[in-house]
């Protein structure tokens, strides 16, 4: 396929969904802003010195006294001319890299662009030992796990082979096969803190902005928010793992998946004063369709269900400190088949206009 | 450091550079091109699928019968309103991805805006196994290696800690710190037959189109080129690695560097008919600066003596055919002090200018 056919078709799916429905975006090629700057910079990351004294004649031969420099966040960056005030730092989750915010898997346009066009500033970051930040301090073994179809399902596309009945997802063999091309490994141990320390640089260099997470991602934003006053607002599409304080873990986010999935989801704890700081913003957490309201035997479905209800938990508290958490169970909208990539799903822009109303609400739009 | 001050820096050395150099191309950010379309999008790959029967019962728990999707290519691309004919397609090469194209070490443009902003669509690669494409069919073992100091030197930017005289790199801290981390290691065994097949799917996207390669992804050039007809003219900065027709290796080429360096360096040899395609197409090679002419015990130096020495045996082979293949040894021509990151030294505009010159020569500027 052509790209010169991808954008043809992603036109007519484009006008297809704006005879479909009314308050969708218009998106079309002429919509994009004129730019003003755009590029690719990185961010934080630590230096691991090798023992040894240097010696300037043999780099060749010998590594001693050598540093390698990882552990940093990369990202490609574009703002517009008259951009709104607060850009948009987008995070993937677990094998995921920037681009998954891009560009859908037949061709549309997520959110980096539906946003772009609306005038925002846009980062998509590729997180510490991931994508085109790859390099760790640590040595990784990277393993070619074949789980495909795992993955379908954990991701709430339909129970491979079976799609959803109204999955909002494209079901052509290229759509599936881009889906599984999307994703790409951890290189190096994976550790959260030095993650959060990746994405806090990034909004270093961001200045105030706010912050969209996905799935994995879902623990950086509150992290970061804790640890960085330039995090002004989290969109959370489907955290994964969420923050409570110590000792008041909810019961139901107790018993968690890790044999199954290998995603640890059991909470973290942080002290009182630290979760408080989470009610200093807005926060819109958003959760899709297929998940059970009651304890099934399909681990990837039963995940979400205890996930979706731990998210309730985590807003009940951060509310209970006075904090602004809302969360969207999309379904309950009357909007159904939503995956797990609620972002690049068949319906985005209508999420994308979701989003924009609350953005709206709280004044994060100017 | 903020995004805003980078781009001001950006301005002030742009400025400071239209004074310095006549013949520069001014890009500050009111030059960007309209955006017609841009994402990203994955391109060829392979599939391996487990032994067993896949029971999809048992996805979580068996991953018999499953499938792992990978060693393709994954690019950003951005096609600017009435683009030129021929799009470019950007490949990195050893330790780099697609990014390595776009803003330099110290926030300026690289060939990615450069060229963009004069009216080319540009494709940004990972190459199958690296960045964003970073997924493999194969296990891989990732070690960190502190090897800082030996890029540093085999990247022509001086012998550490000491820059080359008037060399075209920055020297603040910051500079050094960000070349350090552009680089990303290979995520599975390295293999270039894998590589040109990801690159040549890229190619069936684009369609005929410009290719720019850099180092150990000139290799890449020369067998996509063959391989592809879509392939109508390759620049190639400092390639590492040639390809020649069988029995034909020159003497000097023999004698490789690989115990070293680690880079497999001796020349791959093809047909008579195979090569005699590299005939068909307009080919420029640039090598840059700080390259003895005579043996010399530094082996980074050593190495691309060997290598500039390998590039016009290359092209007088080729031309014997009736190719149309130019190398340029940028001190010959009076510009001093380029590196092996020809494409983002500190005067990578005047490049620019030099490379433009040459596809308006050969109708590719259209």
């Amino acid at each position: 396929m052509k790209i010169s056919d991808i954008i043809t078709s992603t036109t007519v799916l484009t006008v297809l969904l704006l005879f479909s429905c009314a308050s969708v975006r218009k998106t079309d090629s002429a919509d994009f802003p004129a730019i003003k700057a755009q590029g690719y910079y990185t961010a934080g990351g630590t230096v691991r010195t090798n023992p040894g004294t240097f010696d300037p004649g043999n780099v060749y031969t010998s590594t001693a006294g050598q540093t390698v420099h990882g552990d940093h966040a990369s990202y490609f960056y574009q703002i517009p001319v008259n951009s709104r005030k607060l850009p948009m730092v987008f995070l993937h989750g677990i094998t995921q890299s920037g681009k998954c915010w891009s560009t859908t898997v037949d061709g549309r346009d997520g959110f980096h662009n539906i946003f772009l066009k609306d005038g925002y500033s846009v980062y998509l970051v590729d997180q510490p030992r991931r994508g085109q930040a790859g390099q760790s301090t640590e040595d990784a073994s990277v393993p070619s796990d074949a789980a495909d179809q795992m993955h379908f399902d954990m991701f709430r596309i339909g129970l491979w082979p079976q799609f959803y009945t109204g999955v909002q997802f494209p079901q052509d063999k290229e759509s599936v096969n881009q889906l599984f091309r999307q994703m790409t490994p951890n290189i190096g141990p994976y550790n959260n803190n030095l993650i959060t320390d990746g994405l806090s640089a990034v909004f270093d260099q961001t200045g105030p902005a706010i912050f969209f997470t996905h799935s994995a991602g879902g623990i950086i934003g509150w992290k970061a928010a804790m640890k960085n006053d330039n995090v002004r607002a989290i969109v959370a599409i489907e955290p994964g793992m969420f923050v409570f304080p110590e000792g008041k873990i909810p019961e139901i986010s107790k018993n968690t998946f890790t044999e199954v999935t290998g995603v640890a989801t059991t909470p973290e704890t942080v002290s009182e004063e630290e979760f408080k700081k989470l009610a200093r913003i807005p926060i819109i957490i958003y959760f899709g369709d297929n998940i059970p309201s009651k304890p099934t035997k399909v681990p990837g479905e039963d995940f979400w269900r205890m996930t979706l209800e731990t998210a309730y938990e985590f807003a009940k508290a951060v509310n209970s400190y006075g904090g602004n958490v809302t969360v969207v169970h999309l379904p309950d909208e009357g909007i159904y088949g939503n995956t797990h990539f609620i972002m690049s799903d068949l319906n985005n822009k209508v999420i994308a206009d979701h989003i924009s109303s609350w953005l709206k609400k709280n004044s994060l739009d100017k």
